[in-house]
Formats: structure tokens, C-alpha cells, sequence
């Protein structure tokens, strides 16, 4: 017996066994199940009207969700496979696939039937709900390629140069339970039941196949159009992205093209990273320190020694004492594609707010508290990694003036493929090229 | 010296340092803080335009947030009371009062000014945000009137007979880390960031008074007006609330009225219950199973054997066999007047969110894995918990088929004082009769 048919008989007897529970469930019952079952009452309702305006497409060149205008809402589930079968990672695909594409269009993961036997095809939190924008973009981690130095699905020669392994940077703090994972999930939607909906679909079709390795939520405030929003610094976040309008900034440093891997081609690579931030100690620095940090004014976002929030910052002037006006570690210049040799990354950032939980302080005033466990989750799409994230963020994790309010806790680097063509899956040319 | 005078000087002791601290961060500095501040650039944005239709009055007979329409988003948190000062705590108490009422209007927390050799008075994420109809909601703990044997306050005798200690429920799994409190502000808004800006100021107000116990985020779903929303069980939630318009219902079950005490007069009992619910067991049981434990059928939330939505559920009807067709165990029949003397309380719940965390299962299928830390962010209000809450949970504890998938993991009990006129502070009768 292969490791293949072993794994199959395993899970059957864990299927036939869950089968048992439910029943045995029913049978405690003190009315009879009939009773509720196949009533019109029952009836699934129609799936919703869906304004183009609240639908993103699904099937398109590009994944949606990466220059997709940012939602109000994520939830993004990173995945371990558990099955050591090719043919059950392709079919969790093809079905996670058709559950995105319905679920963007506000119906349920897969059709309601009437059928009150069974477990239902979809949980119902998003019945009647809009389709608030839902996104659902895929990546791949390198574990899908090679796990513990095993290539358990035949595609070690498929992964992407592109797709290292992240360098350890200065003062990361990385925790194993949310860092990594074979597969990530990305569900961005303006309703936060939306996009929690669509990661939790999405792992039930997971089940026995692949499992949860970490979940994260995030939000973006409410803004109006046309103000960049805030982060939870207070400062606006994303001034200086580029235009997901500019094609030609957007080929030059998001979509990966003809340097394969060819399955990669109009795909882009996404770095995550949950930065844990020290709001009770900044919310204590001064005005005038916050904006030296960042590089800008806190109120109006203009550049230091600028008028204007959209302002090209200018790195090279100074004060009458010869000092740079954006200091030399200002978070905004070492940031900047200007002392990064022209690197440029697509950041679609959420704040995230994961309540708090006890710190002792070893500094003055040597508080011993709960400090929110609170702050940023970095998302940034680019076309390849080592000359975007890397190159940027080695030089600012050791000498960004951010630093000592900004800790690094988890994340990942993933490969998130072109778009699907309607029917298609989602990596169908990673498998069917491999 | 009494410890009070001893508490203080600590206190100012603590304050030197951090304000040390804060002037060695500014001489750290590559360029003059002089550069940034006072330049027009600094100048805090004018005060957001408030239409009324985003604002909920703060100043009101009642404190907002008890009987106003559910926003999308709250942040809530309890904190301990550090101080020994009773002055302290008013004067905290007022600051509170002063900043959510500004809030309340979508202003900073305090007036910003143009000095930035300080702590900015308002960490700045929520300008030009709307209001978002932020509602900050006070209550006070059995912590604020006695703890650990001592009257720190001089309050004891005001502590009313309804703010009991809640009793432990069957199946209790309260965390001492998220349960309890000498005080609660809750925060509700349309806006995750509006809210979370809400307890973050409230909470630096606090400095050195109060601290923070635990914090809790929820969540509901953009549901269209009119429906009752889902919660992530899928089923409709809310149905079987009264009416807030209903002014008798309010006046019988929600607002204290002259049974004392006279500072608890217009205020309400809140009972905060964190509830994890077994989300992927929930989704793999039959929908009839789910629609007998919860006595509603799930897409339409019809009671069983109703025809609408909103009928009367018929706890008397019987099947041919004799069988009720509202189970006797069922959820809505053991939380329903009915069956509980009359019994109502106003239940105001939201989702929550928390991620996953690993569970190793002890039943078949025996899955060890990550399960998710979500579920019910239940909060009720009502006139006495003893004849409210208490009284239906009671046998809900012991008796509701729900029981298998929910455990209740923290939450509280809290007085929300009446509401606060113009100009006076939350807690001001209870202070000034005391």
C-alpha cells in the first residue's frame, strides 16, 4: 500500500466517523427532524441582486484584490496541506476556485439545496448580504513546492527563484504560529461577515486536504474619497504608492511577465507582515518627534519642508546648519524608491487590532500592563521580492527611526498566480505544466 | 503621610520620568524639532462636518449606545482602577466625559493645539473620518464600590442590590483575563477605527488612574435595513428582541426607575458574555439538527411551525406524535418570556473575531488543529439582572441543545449609570450623594 492509498483510507474512516457523530446527534433529537425538513420555510433565498458596483470580478487576467481598490475588510487564512496526494490539492483548488467566483458575485459557496440531511453547502452568515467588494486572491508558500526537503506534489522544479525564503531582517520577532503556511487566503471585503464568510467556506472545503496554520483580520477606516486614510499612528498611509492607474509603473514592478516561471506570468509576489505596534508609548512622543520619525507632518501629510501632502519629498535639502530636513532615517526616506535605486512595491496595507495582553516594561517609567496588540498588516505586491520588499525593508529594519515602536510578529512571502479564465482553477498551469 | 498623598507623589514621581524619557527621545533627533513645528503645514485639520444622521447626541436623558440602532463595530474595554484617590477618579471621570462627548461630534478627544514640544492631545487616526455615529457607553464594575474588602472610594454604600457578583454558570469557562472590571466603556460605531480611537483616548485619559483589564472588538454584518441580521450560526438574531420604540417594554424591562439606587435612575444593567463558538462543528451538523437546537428555520427564521418571520413562536404545537415542534431544549423556547414568568432583556450582540488558536478535539473525528477564537460578543441590557439575565440564563446553562457548540469564555456585569446632562460627567450623582 502506498503512502497515497494509506492516506485515502485514513481519511475515509475519519469521514465515516464524523458521518456517525452527526447522526447520533440526530437521533437525540426530541422531535423528529422531519418535522423541519423539506417545508418551504426551508427554502434557501435567491441569491442576491448584485450591482456592478459591489461586485469585483473574479474571472480576469489578474487575480483580484492586489491593484483591486482597498476594501473596508480582511480576513486572510495561511493553510498547511495535509494530504500527500496531488490529485486531492488539485480538486481543493478547482473547488476553492468556484466557491471564490460565486461568493463574489454574493451567492453561497456552492448551490443550497434543499436537503436538510446533510451539513448545508454554505454556513448562511452572508445570506441576503452584499457582495461588498468581495476579493478572494490565492498564494502560494514554498512549502507547496518543497516541504522538510520533500517534493510531495511533484512540483520542486516549478518554484519561482523569486519565491526565497524571506531573509531574517534586524529585529524581527517572528512567531512560528503566525508566520508561513503552503497556501494563503486573502478575503478583503467593505462588510467584515463578508470576508470572514469567504475564508470560512473556503476551509471547509479545505477539510482533510489542508488545515489552518494562522488567520488575520484587518480594517481600514472609513475614509472619503480621494484622502489617503490613516494608519494607527495617525499618519497618512500610502501617499507614495504608486498609481494602480500607471500600467506602465504596474508592469514595470507588480506583474510578473515573461521571466517565468510561466505559470506566474501576470501574477505577482505578496509579502505579509504583522507589525505589532507600540501605540501607548508613540501616542506619548511629542508632535514634532512623530513627524521627524516619519518624514511628514502628522495633520496635513505633507513632506517635511514641503507644501503639499502629494509633494515629491525632497531628500536633499536641509536647514541652515547644514542638518537634512527629512532626517536621515526618516521612515519615508528609507522607504523611498529614491534611496532604493528606483525599487518601488504596491502597498495595501490594514491596521489590525488583536486586543491586548499583559507587557512589562524595562524601561522608565517601568509600566506593567496590557498594551494592545495592535497595528499594522503590511501587505505589499511586487514583481519580484528580492529587488522589492528585501531590498527595502534590509536597509529600514536597521536604521529606520520607526523601529523602536515596531515589532515584526509574523507573516509570509507568497506567489499569488495570473488570473483565472472562467472554468479554469486557480494554479492550473503550475499543475498541468508540471 | 496617608497612602494617598503617598500614591500621588508616586504618581508625580512616575510623570518625571516619562516626561524625561520624552526629552531624551527629542535630543536623539538628526534634525531640530524646530524644523516641524509651528509651521502652518502642523495645523490640525478643522473639525469634521457632522450631518445628524452621523451623529448620535451624547448629552441625553439616557446614555447612548443602550437603545441606539446597532452601529457596525464596537471596541470595548474594562479597566482596574489603580489610584487610591477618589479625586482621581473624577477627575478622570470627567475628562471621559468631555472627550466622548467631543467625540461623539467626530473632534479630537481634546482641542489639538500648534505645540508640538508635547504629546499631541489626540492620536489623530479618526480625523476627517465621520462621526460614524460613535456611541461611548459607561458602566461601573462591583470593583468601583468595594474590591478585595476594601471601600476604596467612600462608595460602598451606594453599590446597588442588582449589581450583584454573577453567579458561576454550568459550563462556565470564564478567563479571569477577560472577565470583570472595575469599569466598562463600550464604544460603537460605524467605523472599526472611530471606535477603536474612542477607547484609545479614553484610556491615555486614564493614565495612572486606571489600566486596562481586557479589550474585546465585535462586529456586525452590513445587513440591509429591515433584516435582521445574521449571526455566524447563520440564523437570523434579534428576532424576539422588544421593540426600543416600544417605550412601556423599555420603561418595564430596560431603564432603573425609582427602585434606587437615585444615581441609577435612567441607567440600565449591562451583562457582557464573550461567547466561543464551535464554528466548524456547528457547519458540519444537517441544517435540520441546527434549526431543531436553535427552533427557527435558518434561511428564513421562521419560528418551527410559524409561516413568518416575526409570528409568535408556538410553544404549545404538537406533532402527531405528540412531539412539541419547538423542541423542549430548543434556544429560542428556553431564552423566550414565555417560559421565563415574563422575563425580558434587550439584547444588543455582536459578532467577534479573534482568529484561530489550537484545539486538540478528545471526540471522533479527533482532529487536532487550529479552530477559530469566534463567536457571540453578547451584551444585554436590562432594568435588574436578577429578574433579567440571570434569571433565563439560568436554566439556559443547563438546558439549551446550543450548549454543545458555545462555551461562554469572559464578560461582566456592569451599572450604566442614567445619561449625563450638558456639562456634567458620567457618575456625578453617584459621586456628589456619596
Amino acid at each position: 500500500m502506498n503512502p497515497s492509498d494509506e492516506e485515502k483510507q485514513r481519511l475515509s474512516r475519519r469521514r465515516f466517523l464524523a458521518s456517525g457523530l452527526m447522526a447520533a446527534a440526530g437521533a437525540g433529537l426530541s422531535a423528529a427532524p422531519a418535522a423541519a425538513a423539506g417545508t418551504t420555510d426551508n427554502a434557501p433565498p435567491a441569491a442576491n441582486p448584485s450591482p456592478a458596483n459591489v461586485v469585483e470580478p473574479f474571472w480576469d487576467k489578474y487575480q483580484a484584490g492586489i491593484i483591486t481598490p482597498v476594501q473596508k475588510h480582511t480576513n486572510m487564512a495561511a493553510f498547511d496541506l495535509t494530504t500527500s496526494d496531488r490529485a486531492d490539492v488539485i480538486q481543493m483548488l478547482q473547488a476553492w476556485t468556484a466557491a471564490a467566483a460565486r461568493m463574489a458575485q454574493g451567492q453561497t459557496a456552492e448551490p443550497l439545496g434543499l436537503d436538510a440531511s446533510g451539513p448545508a453547502a454554505d454556513s448562511g452568515e452572508a445570506l441576503e448580504l452584499s457582495p461588498a467588494r468581495l476579493t478572494v486572491t490565492f498564494g502560494f508558500g514554498a512549502g507547496l513546492f518543497i516541504k522538510d526537503g520533500y517534493d510531495r506534489y511533484g512540483l520542486a522544479a516549478q518554484r519561482p527563484a523569486a519565491l526565497v525564503d524571506l531573509p531574517k531582517f534586524t529585529g524581527d520577532q517572528l512567531a512560528e504560529t503566525r508566520t508561513g503556511g503552503d497556501l494563503l487566503v486573502q478575503a478583503c471585503a467593505d462588510d467584515p461577515q463578508v470576508a470572514f464568510h469567504a475564508i470560512r467556506q473556503l476551509s471547509r472545503l479545505a477539510y482533510d486536504t489542508a488545515q489552518i496554520r494562522w488567520v488575520q483580520t484587518g480594517f481600514t477606516a472609513d475614509s472619503k474619497p480621494g484622502q489617503t486614510p490613516r494608519n494607527l499612528m495617525g499618519f497618512k498611509d500610502g501617499t507614495n504608492n504608486p498609481s494602480v492607474k500607471d500600467s506602465q509603473a504596474m508592469n514595470q514592478f507588480i506583474w510578473v511577465d515573461q521571466e517565468g516561471p510561466e505559470w506566474m506570468r501576470n501574477g505577482s509576489y505578496v509579502v505579509v507582515r504583522r507589525i505589532r505596534i507600540a501605540l501607548e508609548h508613540w501616542d506619548r512622543m511629542n508632535l514634532a518627534f512623530q513627524e521627524q520619525t516619519v518624514g511628514r507632518h502628522k495633520y496635513s501629510g505633507v513632506p517635511l519642508g514641503g507644501t503639499k501632502e502629494f509633494d515629491k519629498p525632497d531628500y536633499d535639502a536641509t536647514d541652515k546648519d547644514g542638518n537634512s530636513i527629512i532626517p536621515e532615517n526618516a521612515h519615508i526616506r528609507l522607504g523611498s524608491a529614491e534611496t532604493n535605486g528606483g525599487a518601488q512595491i504596491l502597498r495595501r496595507p490594514y491596521s489590525y487590532n488583536d486586543g491586548a495582553n499583559f507587557t512589562a516594561e524595562r524601561w522608565p517609567p517601568w509600566r506593567q500592563e496590557m498594551e494592545y496588540d495592535a497595528g499594522l498588516l503590511f501587505l505589499c505586491y511586487q514583481r519580484d521580492p528580492r529587488t522589492g520588499f528585501i531590498k527595502i525593508f534590509d536597509k529600514m529594519s536597521k536604521f529606520d527611526m520607526m523601529n523602536q515602536f515596531v515589532t515584526h510578529t509574523g507573516g509570509g512571502l507568497f506567489a499569488c498566480p495570473g488570473g483565472v479564465p472562467t472554468g479554469g482553477y486557480i494554479g492550473q498551469h503550475l499543475f498541468e505544466k508540471a
